[in-house]
């Protein structure tokens, strides 16, 4: 029997495909012309696609291969994919957990940045704004991480990694998780009054949920206003996770309150790096370039996982982290 | 015999004074005109001197306490401390230890803030500066924490908090130490030789040793020649301990090294928050207004850590963390 086909999109992650070779012939989306791609396209069999969704591979040329059996996401989140236009008959693997370790030291770095004033006392000495008689209240403003409490909104991998490391500086962690039992280090809520209860004992805390049809908008007016005014919220998952407008509202009426977040509302296909809100503008607003990903790519980790996975889908074996795409159609 | 009397100086740390009161008469010296405070001089023991040494404290002042015998520092750091003045009568105690929780949270913040790069990601997207085609070359310059090295100078309170916290990130942990032993978790390293090797192994750095004559400008041109090019050098001890001008060159000659702060060379008395060379300019260079301590003030436990030292020399026991007057006059 001939090897599979399989095609690869974006060239982010790079080698680490040899060791697909013996399982499948790899064709990189890069390489191919638009008549190229649409000669190959009713043979492949699985795509391999790295970052976001292509936007050279329309519903018209999905449609356009009978073949295909399986996606494997580069990245963590796949709400980026086009399940509806995949439809039943093909299984989509996300990359959940390849990028833990990674996202999580990033996260844990916002929690740490947020809760400290590094950022906005960094900016006041630099643009010459910082007085000397603002010292004692500002220093009040630090919060101490031994003893508050971190909640961990999504107890994955990321959500796990940073609950280890909050323990580690003495905090107490809680988390709140769809699944029963998860870290045994960690009491952990569920449905929609213990979300409440993670909020409200909170002094810090963690988005690392995926984007789904249940998570989309999950941070509004009501969560917000269940927050502790002078708490540090910290976004690595995806945007739309949080209501922009709910946001913005609370930051400019709770100063003392901290949004740190790597990742951005999607808009036309790509994340903004903006808001229609004066966001940016807010000293109480973090934001970095969705970077905390990418950032892991340089131990090769998510690359290993991702590949690992195909090979088992290429071997014949059941591959892991198969996502319900009822959760997101 | 009378109760000794107690002059305590600036009013920072307020309460936590009156467990003092069953041993000493206790003098603010807030609360004193320049006759009142002439008039106590004479009949003072000791000294708690919550923040830096008031200017009112004149050494003219201090040839007026012959029955002076203790000075307690409110700070861990004691280079403010006129020892000349005081001479070899008088006992100085640091409060070493009293700030070690909150300063090494802050120290830890800053090494991750600087390895994740989060406050020029911030800026460059608050400043619409974030080009997209960046992103690739950005996140490679993103530390991972795990398996890195991060090297201690100084294995005080502060440092072997720090020491625990990194460990539990999964970072390995050497250190810098006059003192043999110290913490059994970590390779710790001895003399100037030793030196040379913890700044050589190390991705990141935390000076958190004291300023004395033997520390002052310890981190100059050749000390910056043996680190790494893209390491990260945290500050949370005494600007003076780093040569400023050795620095600036370092950062100009190396964008990818970042230097982070929170303490500032001292200028005609006080903390300057600025320097004689463009250093505030450089994207690698983050620094913040010396609140790491004051910080700690809100747990109580530096003003705790302090009065308890106190009411042992009160009780007539043998105060703890004397500091050895010869390493700094």
């Amino acid at each position: 029997m001939d090897k599979p086909n399989l095609l690869v999109t974006n060239s982010f992650v790079k080698g680490g495909l040899d060791s697909l070779r013996q399982y499948a012939n790899i064709y990189l989306l890069d390489d191919l012309d638009d008549a190229a791609l649409d000669e190959v396209l009713p043979s492949i069999d699985c795509v391999f696609v790295q970052t976001w969704w292509p936007d050279s591979l329309t519903p018209e040329r999905v449609r356009r291969m009978p073949r295909l059996r399986f996606v494997q996401s580069g990245m963590a989140g796949v709400n980026h994919i086009p399940f509806k236009e995949l439809g039943e008959r093909v299984t989509v693997s996300s990359n959940a957990g390849g990028f833990s370790v990674g996202v999580a030291e990033y996260a844990f770095a916002l929690v740490l940045a947020a809760a400290k004033g590094i950022v906005r006392f960094d900016h006041a000495v630099k643009a010459g704004e910082f007085k000397p008689e603002d010292w004692e209240k500002m220093v009040h403003e630090i919060m101490p991480l031994r003893g508050r409490t971190l909640g961990i909104l999504g107890l994955g991998g990321i959500g796990r990694e940073v609950a280890s490391m909050a323990r580690a500086v003495g905090m107490n962690v809680i988390g709140f998780s769809r699944h029963p039992g998860g870290d045994p280090h960690v009491k952990v809520y569920h449905g929609s009054e213990g979300m409440r209860r993670v909020l409200r004992m909170s002094d810090a805390m963690v988005i690392s949920l995926p984007l789904t049809k249940l998570t989309v908008g999950l941070i509004s007016g009501p969560e917000f206003a269940d927050m502790k005014g002078d708490a540090v919220l910290v976004n690595v998952a995806r945007a739309e996770i949080v209501d922009e407008e709910a946001l913005y509202k609370h930051l400019a009426r709770f100063p003392r309150f901290t949004y740190a977040t790597d990742v951005w509302q999607i808009k036309r296909g790509k994340e903004s790096y903006s808001s229609k809100f004066p966001l940016l503008k807010l000293p109480n607003f973090i934001g970095t370039p969705h970077v905390a990903g990418g950032s892991s790519a340089i131990t090769g980790e998510p690359g290993r996982s991702a590949t690992d996975n195909l090979a088992r889908f290429l071997r014949g074996e059941a591959p892991r982290n198969v996502v319900d795409p009822s959760e997101y159609i």
